[in-house]
């Protein structure tokens, strides 16, 4: 088992001003390599904060946290100014990243901005660490190995945070995951309460151990309640996951059929939620 | 300070199923009342991460802990059945719950319905916590005291946590809180880039160190960069809150603007982001 945790800093997540979709987006990824996030931790842009987050992660043993945020150049971007106090190293300007960011400029035709403190900042890593192509935005990404876990820094910015991932992130972990295969149905159902759902479910995960079946109440209408159900596997064999998913799908839809209720739509693509 | 976390528990979270819109919600309300959720942890639906999530929360000395998801009639709703081996206190039927359940039921026409194991299940509570009536769905929230944390368990669907959120928890903080007032406003600013604004935010924070003033670069657009400046602080005096606001605004506004940068827009209502 892989264990990707997120780590998620900034303030703005935590009054409310910005929802946190670099989660959902980085949950879905991780879904169709087979693996989930196991934890997404989200704390203020303040070094004891960031500091306390990144070692809850360390201590459970991630083989990978994502840290998206905290590193442009305000002052209250300090994600790697806690990395480097904790690491115990130093943080230093680096070559490479400072050359990324001039080619960043250049590309813009912008080889005239100066290279001030706050620019620097973004070039400053903690000494070992190694800045990650942005094709996006000024700040490089930052990948690093602390304790056993490798942690990637992303910027907190949507755009800037998937094309590094997508680039330099995503292939690492599906190495470390191995060939997964992840078989998933969703089914809305009408016309029973998730309270006597509750037992067929319960006797399906007895009889297939390994699978994810979840509902999702969404109301009563027009006096039926309604209920969306997951059912998903991961398998290294794709038939194996197909086939256990397939199965428990008719069981429940012949368990809640003898209790008049009814599946009024079934898709099998992959997970779906707001966007 | 008074320090209030949230526990989100739902694997639909970590798939990037579900968009964890309840902490944006939480946390815009108590933005409002002066205060943020200090972190979000959000675990999968397994008894050993929702004990080590609660853990760090009761660890971190959190004066409240919303513990939102996992109240259900399903297999794998099992916030309470794991808060209450921490406890190392039983989980027993309740009365209370119990006929909040039946009154919710009866409420709805539906008295005939049998109370199964499975709606049982709502009504069982760690012994010591007290249910909190939930107006909209069937599980009662769950009050609870653990070290010196006062910990409510809420439904994760978000009109039963909104619903029992606003009837039975956020008066109880913000009397633990004390009056406060906050004075938000936003600017949006045109042709400057973020790196050069850094500076200017550094000079304001040393100026008015009580004070939250944070950048979110927006790209660029017609050559011009483009960022939104957050300006916001709490104070027990309207007054001062009012004033500072203003005075880092006036301060930044005529920084910007020597710079051949312009605001463009300035609202002053509270934090919007994506709903």
């Amino acid at each position: 088992m892989v264990r990707v945790e997120m780590l998620a800093v900034g303030k703005e997540l935590l009054i409310g001003r910005t929802l946190n979709t670099n989660a959902q987006w980085l949950g879905r990824r991780l879904g169709r390599k087979g693996t989930l996030l196991a934890e997404i931790t989200t704390v203020d842009d303040d070094l004891s904060e960031i500091a306390a987050g990144l070692k809850g992660c360390l201590g459970r043993r991630a083989d990978f946290v994502i840290v998206v945020g905290g590193l442009g150049p305000t002052p209250d971007d300090m994600t790697l100014k806690r990395i480097s106090k904790g690491m115990g190293s130093a943080l230093r300007l680096n070559r490479e990243a400072l050359s990324l960011i001039r080619e960043h400029y250049a590309q813009r035709n912008l080889s005239s901005v100066k290279m001030t403190p706050a620019r620097k900042k973004m070039a400053t890593l903690p000494v070992g660490a190694k800045p990650v192509r942005n094709e996006v935005g000024t700040a490089p990404g930052v990948r690093l190995e602390l304790e056993g876990t490798t942690v990637f820094c992303l910027p907190g910015v949507p755009s800037e945070m998937k094309d590094i991932f997508l680039r330099s992130v995503e292939s690492e972990i599906a190495t470390k995951l191995g060939k997964l295969y992840r078989k998933y149905i969703s089914l809305k159902i009408e016309g029973i309460y998730e309270s006597a759902l509750a037992p067929m479910i319960e006797s399906e995960l007895r009889r297939h151990p390994g699978a994810y079946i979840k509902s999702h109440p969404r109301g009563v209408k027009e006096g039926k309640s309604r209920i969306e159900l997951d059912v998903a596997m991961v398998s290294k064999s794709r038939k194996d996951a197909a086939d256990s998913v397939v199965q428990v799908v008719r069981e429940i839809k012949s368990k809640i059929e003898s209790v008049g209720a009814a599946v009024v739509s079934e898709r099998g693509t992959a997970p779906s939620g707001r966007r």
